[in-house]
């Protein structure tokens, strides 16, 4: 396994790889990685015949009070872990690589970008559009492979792919969870041992969700549920909806009444904010009264 | 010459004509053509094989105030000044086939695109920065040429390429102007016969700034000449400034003895904005005193 520190060099070798005939997956992470980004290699292990990983912590998608500074770094972990994954290149440029001296254009992504995590975190989503398009630059890769945790992300990423043409499959990967079912984020190291445990009632609030779906509940039954369970264990809730997954508009009729649709969490445990999903199937529309 | 108005099918003659070995220029228009497009068009012809220009009125470089809907309008005799000019195609999409439902990314250009033009006309430069995107993609050409009169337009145009590596060269041709001076623009046409004399103002005033810069004159004696040019016509000036030619930054000290330098000028007459600029060449830096 390879270190790559730039861009230009990283890019001429996956250029490389795919003139030889090579599939190049490309999987992009801020590292403190975890068994969620784990799943994302071996996938991408799995179908492709070469495997790049960036850890690159974007300071761009961060707001100026978020948690840039003290985001977890563990480089030489995270390299042990790629390597045990049949990773082929890590991609770790240095800040100023990724955004030189007198840059000034970004991609700002509207629609699914602006609810949500978009409303919470005013420019994050722009951070997240710039900087992979220029991580899709740096990594021409044939395919790109995203975890379902962050859904929201998946369909602002998806949005800009298709509407700036950019030359690359996306792939959504499952979420992988913590045996009690809180899903691997990073960001869980920041919790203390009693956030921790309580920090359990996202998932809990989602398999809520997943059982009023099955018995045909609507959209406000579903987000009272969620939201419930996270006022029981004294986590201040965000946002609980159930959406659209490609659009995440609110469910127009119909669609409430057969879905597909995901329910998006967010909550806080004292300075941490946790975010989680669940994607609700296609149900049965009811029996037409005869 | 060909007429396409599909955007996929736009892109398939062109590559088509590049995978051939030929060399493909585009000129990117909104119509109502006069010399000045006339004369890209001609560039590009003497250096190319193949030679696109599109025609599209982008709505959304355009304010809600703003003058989309009245903007001259001259199909067919836009199409027969290109034909003399010796285009092959002219690219006339349809306005939903460049923003198909749904599309919600559009491409931020800060840094130089934020003063004068940017700040007169806020959201114009998004809308001019994502439209070029689009239509470099449906017109995937090897260079593009775009014309000295809107300089600050080829500067966002120019910042977007860079940093977003998009794979096209970006040619920028002199204005052409009437004899009396007055840059050609598709806007001239909005003009009263009174406001069209006076309009030549505004050439006046640049080619009092070029004389003071020969004579060694600095920034603001340039600007002040520039003003006085428009107000002893009775135009009301929204900027006029001497900046630097690639950042339009204020010019810093040592520049404003060397340059180069570009002089940008707006006014309005009535409700007819006009705006032109000139290219200050650089001049001897001063003798250093013995």
């Amino acid at each position: 396994m390879q270190i790559v520190r730039e861009p230009a060099r990283m890019r001429a070798v996956v250029q490389a790889a795919r003139a030889a005939g090579r599939r190049v997956g490309f999987v992009p992470t801020m590292g403190a990685l975890h068994a969620g980004h784990a799943s994302l290699a071996a996938a991408a292990a799995r179908s492709c015949d070469d495997v790049a990983v960036s850890i690159f912590v974007n300071p761009t998608q961060f707001a100026p009070h978020e948690d840039f500074n003290r985001y977890p770094r563990s480089f030489d972990a995270d390299c042990a872990l790629l390597e045990r994954q049949g990773a082929t290149w890590v991609f770790a440029p240095a800040v100023e690589a990724m955004y030189p001296p007198g840059n000034a254009t970004r991609i700002v992504v509207g629609g699914p970008a602006l609810g949500f995590e978009g409303a919470m975190r005013p420019g994050h989503f722009d951070g997240v559009a710039t900087v992979v398009h220029r991580l899709f630059h740096a990594v021409p890769a044939d395919v790109a492979f995203f975890g379902a945790k962050d859904w929201q992300q998946t369909v602002v990423v998806r949005r800009m792919v298709d509407d700036l043409a950019l030359p690359i499959e996306i792939v959504v990967c499952p979420t992988v969870r913590e045996p009690d079912g809180l899903a691997m984020s990073s960001r869980n190291a920041y919790l203390s041992p009693d956030d921790r445990s309580r920090a359990v009632a996202l998932s809990v609030g989602l398999g809520r969700a997943a059982e009023l779906w099955d018995s045909g509940a609507g959209p406000s039954a579903i987000e009272a549920a969620v939201r419930d369970a996270l006022a029981a264990r004294g986590i201040d809730c965000d946002y609980a909806a159930v959406v659209d997954p490609d659009s995440l508009d609110k469910l127009a009729a119909i669609n409430s009444e057969t879905g597909p649709a995901v329910v998006l969490v967010a909550g806080r445990l004292g300075t941490t904010r946790l975010i989680d999903n669940y994607l609700l199937p296609r149900r049965p529309a009811a029996a037409t009264p005869a």
